[in-house]
């Protein structure tokens, strides 16, 4: 995350709301409370996210029967202040020199269970384990796997015009040259139009030509893109505050057929894992369609990932479309449908859209063009 | 941390052997072993940090008797083997849908006790409590806070270079124009000079002008410098890999002489915690020094902040120069003299150098002007 507030135009009163639902989630859940680190589960609840992430503990303390309460260092209070969730929530800073987490512990029910955010610090439980010797935890993705992943009315439409903005660059940069140019400048070229379309953020635009194709994490390199490669094109970012993430593979000129045959086979897949999402299905489900498309090809053993991961105010986030999720999808989730072939060495190929969860099935918030497209 | 791997030229043989010291220390600390997440300690111990910092678990595990393991999702293998200090690594890699925390409790002593890094995820420690429930776990920083604390002779060069080239920094800003301009300019040119002389990263150029001063958080805005301001500027970032971090408070024109007193009085604090730089003092002797200062001159209550944090392959790491912290100093720890008084509203004075500890005292890293400097 960077920047000190949500760009989206969410108000105090959605804040509230928010923490509300988180905490009644909690409760549900049998627990005493929720312990939010600074990341996106804060951001979401509060539009706070400190300037840097340091040593210092800053902890949303969500229980119920109580306001909610954001620890922070004295020195940090001015800026939480300014967050737009700000008037719902009491400060409790801290000083430099005096213990955080008898600060906090003061506010917990010393037996109590409470769910803590992922990317909290190790140290800061430690610190909370030790001052509470009675209390448990777990983490909130395994406690509450539905805090931030059913989205509402409000962050459908922002991801919904997520996406149709990395769609828009898509079309661009489908136009533009690719033979005798490094993946880097096409990057470049991606992360420009995705900040034109109204991206304040790219996270990632992967460019991978040719056998760095059949690498799933290469991102960019200076590789030069020849006739007839596949290049594998994978970018997204946050637009008013919400993701988007999208996948498409095009080949320089046309394909052997070979390439045709695989691409089409993850194209295949690819519409059998959005075909899988309703509600009620299990995560797993999702993925076990895809993969079996690409397995029942002979290729099984190249798909060598899940085959989604949830997006929302952040690109990669839960719930993940997985083998062992059993999880059911329900309205308003929000994720990737992304299966891929990669042939070590040779190329690689992967098609992603964002899909999210309606009562009728899936509904992708990405709609450019499935099939192999060439380029020049 | 930005970047795959540290710029500098640190072998596969300079990290074996900062991993066996680490294990070392892990055992003399009575450790069954040391789990380190990505982030500054395995940039230090391995040179690897992932692109990114995902919910997959990377974690090395340090244990007296084996060989280094570095547990890794199989997608980020290849990278993971670029590293510098693979080829003193074994590299166990788990698969996504695949449980990371059976494959890494294998490698542990199921009723030991673990230094772990203190931002590894909460998530992955509450996994390997569950999966080892007679497992215990402390802070890196708790259990071994001299782990990087204490620098060696390359390292030191290397903070003493990017000490030099943020003192050159500031000797081109001082004779920039002030008045008329925004912070933000100010603080874009402070970043390219950072840049020109060497540093590939730059963490913060904080302008805070007037009552921004008043602020120790404050970082830049779009106020216009005026005549009559005092501006502290407070700027740093990674040369070759190791931190810089120095900050000077100038004024446009010629100050009032409220201001020169508060001005020499941060001075004098900042000559007392640097004099207080010896082996074996306690950190705390650091800010007691510096503090005691601007509290016998009547202005206490506003130096709202400790005196200064360590630095080495981050800019901002332990040891903490704060009350309460009894560690003594060693030969070879390296860490920031910045007391500073705040007046709310009104402006704020701030002078900071890095200081290394050697066998006679204190050495400074930093060595521009601290007497006040007047700019247009």
């Amino acid at each position: 995350m960077t920047g000190n507030s949500t760009p989206a135009p969410f108000t105090a009163d959605d804040y509230r709301a928010r923490m509300e639902r988180a905490t009644r989630a909690a409760a549900d859940a049998g627990l005493a409370g929720l312990l939010v680190a600074p990341g996106p589960d804060l951001v979401w609840l509060t539009g706070y996210a400190p300037t840097a992430t340091t040593e210092r503990l800053t902890l949303l303390v969500l229980a119920a029967g109580t306001d909610p309460v954001l620890v922070v260092p004295t020195l940090e209070a001015p800026d939480a202040e300014k967050a737009a969730g700000a008037p719902a929530l009491t400060l409790r800073d801290w000083t430099d020199g005096k213990d955080p987490y008898a600060a906090t512990a003061a506010l917990l029910d010393p037996s109590g269970r409470f769910g803590v955010s992922d990317n909290a610090w190790a140290m800061h439980l430690l610190g909370l384990q030790k001052a509470l010797p009675g209390t448990s935890y777990a983490s909130l993705t395994e406690a509450l796997p539905m805090l931030r992943a059913v989205k509402d009315e409000a962050e459908l439409r922002l991801l919904t015009a997520a996406g149709a903005a990395a769609d828009a660059a898509f079309e661009e940069i489908r136009g533009a040259p690719f033979a005798g140019r490094r993946e880097s400048e096409i990057a470049a070229d991606l992360a420009a139009l995705l900040r034109r379309f109204g991206h304040e953020q790219v996270d990632f635009t992967i460019v991978a030509s040719g056998p760095n194709g059949a690498n799933p994490h290469h991102e960019v390199g200076d590789r030069v893109v020849e006739r007839g490669d596949m290049v594998v094109l994978d970018f997204g970012g946050l637009k008013d505050g919400y993701g988007s993430d999208t996948s498409r593979t095009v080949h320089v000129g046309e394909p052997t057929d070979e390439e045709r045959r695989v691409h089409d086979i993850v194209r295949e897949a690819q519409e059998a894992g959005f075909r899988a999402v309703r509600p009620g299905a299990a995560c797993q489900d999702v993925d076990r369609a895809a993969r079996a498309v690409i397995t029942d090809a002979g290729y099984g053993e190249y798909f060598i990932h899940r085959t989604g991961h949830g997006i929302g105010v952040t690109t990669h986030e839960p719930p993940y479309m997985i083998e062992g999720e059993e999880q059911p999808l329900v309205p308003g989730m929000c994720f990737s449908v992304e299966p891929g072939i990669y042939l070590p060495g040779r190329f690689g190929v992967r098609i992603e859209d964002i899909v999210t969860v309606t009562e009728d099935g899936g509904r992708r918030l990405n709609n450019t063009r499935r099939e192999m497209v060439t380029v020049d």
